[in-house]
């Protein structure tokens, strides 16, 4: 059965905290479903679906990585996807769902504050990326029911929000025969961010693509993969206090204005990240990393602390040490997984001592595949 | 002879215009000359000579590259050479010319204000930076005489100073026997960069070590090779108007703070900018080139018809277009030397129609090598 090309808002939207409603195999009243509109923003030329795409998959589980955003002088145009730890999307074909919607039937994960997501998926990061996803697609003869398994925690300066749109984004794009190219999941996924912490795609990028991904442009989107050499080791020692690091406030800390010596200064430390990753250089890149006189500078006295963090990080070996995104989580750099883990330690010990704070690290490599599938079961 | 440890100094140093004094082969009155100094800067660390080294060669000649310095977002940081157009050292070991000491014989080329240049060593930069050169070296038994052929007209944007301090610096070190490292003869040219146009790096490095290079840090100094592919074509379109754009004015017109989504854009074109030339993607290098959006906006309405200029070249075909240095040449980039031409001359009309100035187009490629020796005859 075809729906109708129109889109169903809610008549007065949840807040972004609240949980929505149920799913419809639980709860059929449908006041929080999204139809699908196959209509395509003008300003972005999308592939053309002549054809509505059939499901080549009936239900299918994808996982997209962590992030590391920022990257010190790399602010806003400059990520990487952390392997091993991400989130995970369940999605299938469900008769249940009204054609052309998506519901979210399940949120699980260990994190503190997982209760703040909302099922209703016009507010869930998941949720807001998929039914990009199913317009660009237009996608309005299958209804689809989500469930989202965060590996990550919340406002972690990890880039979950963006994790959790960049797997829901694919598991959309494989159930119906991987249409979608990277430049439109990112657009599906930049949806999500935008709501979330901004129009930036420094989490969602990497997320998507894996490894290091550069953003030089909005309009048109320009993507540039930096790719770090296949034949050397980066391991990222993630560290993450029990601190939470609002990205407003995080934001709202930064200069509005700044000199130019250390305009300077911070753009030739960009050209040396983005030369030490493309030549596999972990000095250059550790040093660029750890350089920014801009935004650290005043983001890390808001972190209890994260100088002291930096200073173990360092001293125990690490090639650099930088704020992961807005933070709380320090992340540096080694090419060696046991002096991560002896790294990982000192940032530790450097939070309880010098911040007060308990964290725990994480020793995890470069991912240099993106979001991805995992599992599907064939339609027939 | 060994001359004693010591500096002289001239009592009343001429103006950087003045002419200095005639060499001693040609007038023995040495007010004007320098004794090398052994003791080195305390804050450098130099190459040791325990002995001071001997001459390899009697006299030497050596060529160092023009260089295009800036290339939009890489401001103050990053620049390339350019190959087929640069300045000209012959150097000699002089009997005539006390030990330890330096005299300029000649200065010759086509520029219209080379009598500009001063032949007093102090103030001339092929003459501070063979000073340096000297010191670092230890030299107290020989005297030198140096004759410098500029080959670049003066204040244009392409490096001139940067030039002749490198072909004077190598010359120097190819004399006594290759001792001194990049690093220190940049660090002799950076007492001749810092005498005429501020302690900048972004040309002489570049004239020195061929190709592009990028400057990361300055105590210590870092310098980063950005080797483009060696298979691919990299051309410069060089338009020069007769029209002076003095540093210092183009400097001033620099605003002195910057908005912060201005600083992201343009931290993240020079990342895409150094990706760019690593990855030797002219399509990329030329965009990033071409999207400054702090210094150029301001310097180029001071350069009449710029604008104009950089939107011919780029209708005409070039990947991107900017000013060279703090200009008043522009530059646009291609990969074939013929298109350069044409684009040249797209350029060349644009000075004329919208700037109302005379412009002579070159087009080079990317010079791999840098300053070298192009002739020695070898000591008895």
């Amino acid at each position: 059965m075809a729906a109708a090309a129109t889109t169903w808002f809610p008549t007065s939207p949840a807040s972004l905290n609240s949980k929505g409603p149920a799913c419809p195999t639980q709860n059929r009243a449908a006041n929080f479903t999204i139809r699908c509109n196959a209509q395509k923003p003008a300003t972005l030329s999308f592939t053309k679906t002549e054809h509505e795409p059939h499901a080549i998959y009936s239900s299918v589980k994808t996982f997209a990585p962590a992030t590391v955003a920022n990257l010190g002088p790399g602010f806003d145009f400059l990520g990487c996807a952390v392997d091993g730890i991400g989130d995970t999307v369940s999605l299938k074909v469900d008769p249940d769902v009204h054609p052309g919607q998506i519901c979210i039937s399940d949120i699980s994960g260990q994190s503190p504050n997982i209760h703040k997501l909302s099922k209703n998926p016009l507010w869930n990061c998941a949720g807001i990326a998929a039914i990009e996803a199913m317009k660009m697609l237009g996608i309005q003869s299958v209804g689809l029911s989500l469930s989202l398994e965060k590996g990550l925690p919340l406002g972690s300066g990890l880039g979950s929000s963006a994790a959790s749109a960049a797997a829901a984004a694919v598991a959309v794009n494989e159930i119906f025969g991987k249409r979608l190219g990277y430049d439109e999941l990112v657009h599906a996924c930049l949806k999500s961010e935008e709501k979330v912490s901004g129009y930036h795609a420094d989490n969602v990028a990497p997320s998507l693509m894996g490894g290091f991904v550069l953003i030089s442009n909005y309009e048109p989107l320009e993507l540039v993969r930096l790719k770090f050499p296949s034949e050397k080791e980066l391991y990222f020692v993630l560290v993450t206090p029990e601190f939470e690091a609002p990205t407003k406030k995080m934001r709202a800390a930064l200069p509005l204005e700044i000199g130019m010596s250390h305009h300077v200064w911070n753009c030739s430390q960009a050209g040396a990240l983005v030369a030490g990753v493309l030549q596999g250089d972990l000095l250059m890149l550790g040093k660029a990393l750890s350089s920014d006189k801009i935004v650290e500078p005043t983001r890390a006295p808001l972190i209890p602390g994260m100088d002291a963090v930096k200073k173990a990080a360092i001293e125990a070996g690490a090639f650099g040490c930088t704020i992961s995104g807005a933070g709380p989580t320090a992340v540096a750099v080694t090419d060696d997984e046991q002096k991560g883990h002896l790294i990982g330690q000192q940032m530790v010990q450097a939070f309880q001592k010098e911040g007060n704070l308990n964290a725990s690290a994480n020793v995890k490599q470069l991912d240099r595949l993106g979001a991805r599938l995992i599992s599907g079961v064939r339609s027939n």
